[in-house]
């Protein structure tokens, strides 16, 4: 496929930029790597003198970008997106190295949109933000101080990105990932759908008390995010969940 | 080799730099990746509070940075030079990637010290710097937008050079693959007793018709089987189905 239409269909996704110079080099980054999708969710100073400066002359990248008041408004139409993250977290999903990711977004981006977000450049990125993600990634650092800028971290994703679109990488590896007969990947809103109705249907039978959920969403998150579900999938599971509420019961305790 | 030592042994040159906030960009970078020696020729404002500003934590390797006049001068000591450059040049050595260049650099790392020499913003290096160094480097862009930022180039050719450096050796990333709190893997009868309990809820809900069960179970095989569900995992799922069978059901429409 033409790596040029791949690198396309990769979207860079800020979190609650603090430093506008920030987004303008993550735009000029993402330009001289062929990238072209920016979304900003929440930016603190959009648009800013500093970003377009920064950006020199990926301005144009900026004057496209989105701005989103959710991650989740910002994947709409992903199937698949990855977490920068600096360290590891409890329940998000294990991280890989920027030269698998790069493989792995690749591989999906063949048919689909697909992501990479970074978190706020002191807080990183919520565990809430990091649930919509499928995946994590750590770029290798010096453990004594792994302090990457955001703008960097941006260009090192997009290098590697590029290095494997044209690298006639393909991977064998992620063609083998694709199986016959599968549908297409679910996209992150069907996938979030999914999710609301189980959320609902657990409530409804006393399973889940949202009161005190606890950490069941989150697991439950973890499990289908491993398995990244494709649409025939999600309408078989929604199907079940419904027809428990609609079925007859006949054989039911109640 | 111990790769610590080998990295410390690379320097970083940059001719004179325009922009502080690129110097301290560059320190940062080098930082981050275990690079300490850095050397700027001529800088053209230097030091400076926006070159602090941006090194943040590596305010130290400013301190130390070698201020020298010429080229010639910087890359004393060092049995190795190689040059960034954007453009192929008719004097100057042919270049080589980033990945290739930063084995290069690591082989004679081992027994010296070695210099990776960065041009002028604007103007890149001189053709009578070009001809200080032993061979040159390009990192691949976008032919319609080849303008990297200078801190970039640094950071993309450091992180190859830590990756390099650190590949054989066990890397932290690796050993984080371990998801902390995740529970053993569900062994085969306990995945067989979860489906037996999803075939046992679709066919009394009448979402499976046990006399043409079409392909259900085995997509839900495929989805459940692809997860390598854990323990953990299969009671939640469980402990979803019962509690449809045996909830309140006070929101059902039946």
């Amino acid at each position: 496929m033409n790596p040029e239409v791949l690198l396309s269909r990769i979207r860079i996704v800020l979190c609650r930029p603090s430093h506008p110079g920030n987004i303008g080099a993550t735009a000029r980054a993402m330009k001289t790597m062929g990238l072209s999708d920016l979304h900003l969710v929440m930016p603190k100073c959009f648009p800013d003198p500093e970003a377009d400066a920064r950006a020199t002359g990926a301005v144009d990248l900026l004057q496209g970008a989105k701005i989103d008041n959710t991650l989740a408004e910002a994947l709409a139409g992903t199937v698949f997106a990855v977490a920068l993250s600096a360290r590891r977290r409890d329940l998000g999903p294990p991280p890989g190295s920027p030269r698998e990711t790069a493989l792995r977004l690749l591989a999906d981006a063949s048919n689909s949109n697909v992501a990479l977000v970074f978190g706020n450049e002191s807080v990183g990125l919520s565990n809430e933000e990091i649930q919509h993600c499928h995946a994590a990634v750590t770029i290798p650092t010096n453990p004594d101080f792994s302090s990457l800028n955001l703008g960097a971290a941006v260009q090192v994703l997009c290098y590697e990105l590029r290095l494997a679109a044209y690298a006639g990488h393909r991977s064998p590896s992620a063609d083998s990932l694709a199986t016959p007969f599968s549908s297409p990947l679910a996209t992150h809103d069907e996938v979030e759908g999914l999710y609301a109705h189980l959320e609902e249907i657990m409530t409804e039978t006393g399973f889940l008390n949202p009161a005190q959920p606890g950490r069941l969403m989150p697991k439950l998150r973890r499990l289908f995010g491993r398995a990244r579900l494709e649409r025939d999938e999600i309408n078989i599971l929604r199907g079940i969940l419904a027809a428990t509420r609609n079925g007859t019961g006949h054989g039911r305790k109640v």
